[in-house]
């Protein structure tokens, strides 16, 4: 059963477990600091595919076949997929999960939906709606380049603020039962936050708001401080959005900082020339349930906050001069034990 | 608590109540056999706004709040929105929601994508993640031409297998408690399910044989035969789609047509030039939200299957050649009492 503490945040009494994770990387992000803590880095962004969309694809259904591997599991041990994508109509993630014979919920909350995906399905597994069920996400430099922006041989320059697709995926399975220590304990859906932001190269501007709505939401419902947790983690916001956040937390007079890091600042190094920081749904996606999943693991992060941000608009609803939303979901993962 | 029966069909203990429900359609809609039992009929499909995107969402905006209000509800009362159409990165359910100030989760199942929001949204009232919801979606013919096919000045012609994108949108609240006699039973999330159908524009053959494999799952986990129901309906089949279904159901000695409707074919009338009938997220959601809940309000219907069907597609991975995977989600809504 599912219990509402304070505001809005979902107690999940049962703490689904976190039964098995993987995450499926392009060159790139296998050449920047978390490189060797992703369990698959590709040589060839175009995965052996003909198409840039059915590079995504495949990468996603690398995540998702890696995770259940991992897991000593298979797909026909899932009873439901939660997936989604940047691409238009979600393509990346029905073409991963096409041939999976396996029932199959599309969702759409940009670049938070690894965490949506999570949120959902924890309280899925926790309802009795599924037994076990797999969350993925991911994106595509090259996909989402040509569809958001300029064709990729059109060698534009990039602002300051702007931020660099990732070339990932990420993939997680959520159980009733298991033997495992990683549990969702907690789960907050998020509203979209919209303050105006109407600059398509600037997302960490337009997802700061709600980043700083969940996060300050979720601390308040649970009477929590930010050092309660070894780790906040919020999913793209960037160098510029993560400054904001803080700012804006900071008026509240709340520090994140001691436990504070995102995805998309962590994901390349100053050197890769990916300004702001990454970004996509897989940034995110592969971040979780790469390197972090596995510091949980290994016992070095016991209580994680992850908080997946995205940002609300299309090329069209940017070019028709509608305002950029952010929206972020959270859910709280815990690892008991040793 | 939620129960699986069967092999996938989910039975909902609480029966989570239908609350309220309201659907608005374009102008042709409401010309249309049912035009009558819309709540609301736009006489400028622009809906005074300056782009057919923002028109749409405006559209599925009039369908929130209008069940709102008929359900003396406020959007304050709302713990959810489970949102989706087609249009890229689902802008029409974000820009109609975006200043709601609730929680959102955008839903992608392309034309099934009401029949989701409503499958999902049973089993999160249910297990307490929300004490009340909304589930909508819709789709405008002027944004989906655009996009999905040709410029709307055009004038292309039509092949007799196509069909016509509603300019509709419906939006049903959920509620865990409520005195009225509508509720939702089961609810089953379907499989994508591919046959190799590449034209896309035979929607109707790539969604048959995912409702066939909704349908005859959940007859089967229920036990039940079609005419222990009153009215089973798919979500946008038209002619061509709901004939191949009959036809796949008689192999299995299943005669579904006594009892059998089709949202898509029910929308339009013949001399309406829509071929093989209607289509889009809006059709489904609007022919639900308009005339089926009035009759089941009525008492004219007191079981009905929902089964909302998806074509997993995108102009981009059908000119890379693609298989269009169809899908369908179901719920089973009863009306209790006289």
């Amino acid at each position: 059963m599912i219990r509402r503490i304070g505001q809005r945040t979902l107690q999940l009494e049962d703490q689904p477990f976190l039964l098995a994770h993987a995450a499926a990387v392009g060159k790139k992000e296998g050449d920047g600091p978390l490189g060797a803590q992703f369990d698959f880095v590709t040589e060839d962004d175009r995965m052996g595919q003909k198409s840039w969309e059915l590079a995504e694809g495949e990468l996603q259904k690398t995540a998702i076949e890696t995770a259940l591997k991992k897991g000593g599991l298979q797909k026909s041990d899932l009873d439901l997929i939660l997936a989604g994508d940047l691409l238009n109509q979600c393509i990346g993630s029905f073409l991963a999960s096409m041939q999976s014979d396996v029932p199959y919920l599309g969702q759409y909350g940009a670049c938070s939906t690894m965490a949506q995906g999570l949120a959902l399905g924890a309280c899925l597994v926790e309802s009795g709606a599924a037994r076990r069920l797999v969350a993925s996400a991911s994106s595509h430099f090259c996909s989402a380049e040509r569809q958001y922006r300029f064709p990729l041989a059109y060698g534009g320059q990039r602002t300051p603020t702007a931020q660099w697709t990732a070339t990932a995926a990420g993939a997680a399975v959520l159980g009733k039962q298991g033997s495992g220590h990683i549990r969702i304990t907690h789960a907050l859906f998020g509203k979209m936050v919209e303050m105006g932001v109407k600059d398509a190269n600037n997302m960490g501007a337009a997802m700061a708001p709600a980043a700083y709505d969940t996060l300050s939401t979720l601390l308040a419902d649970l009477g929590a401080q930010p050092n309660d947790f070894d780790c906040i983690v919020t999913g793209d916001l960037g160098h510029v959005g993560a400054d904001l956040l803080l700012t804006l937390l900071r008026e509240d007079k709340i520090d994140l900082s001691p436990v504070y890091s995102d995805c998309g600042s962590l994901l390349f190094g100053d050197e890769q020339d990916a300004h702001a920081g990454g970004s996509g749904c897989g940034c995110s996606a592969a971040v979780l349930c790469g390197p972090l999943l596995r510091d949980m693991q290994a016992g070095k992060i016991k209580r994680l906050v992850f908080a997946g941000t995205g940002a609300m608009m299309s090329p069209t609803s940017v070019q028709q001069g509608q305002p950029i939303a952010g929206i972020c979901h959270a859910v709280v993962i815990e690892r008991s034990g040793t």
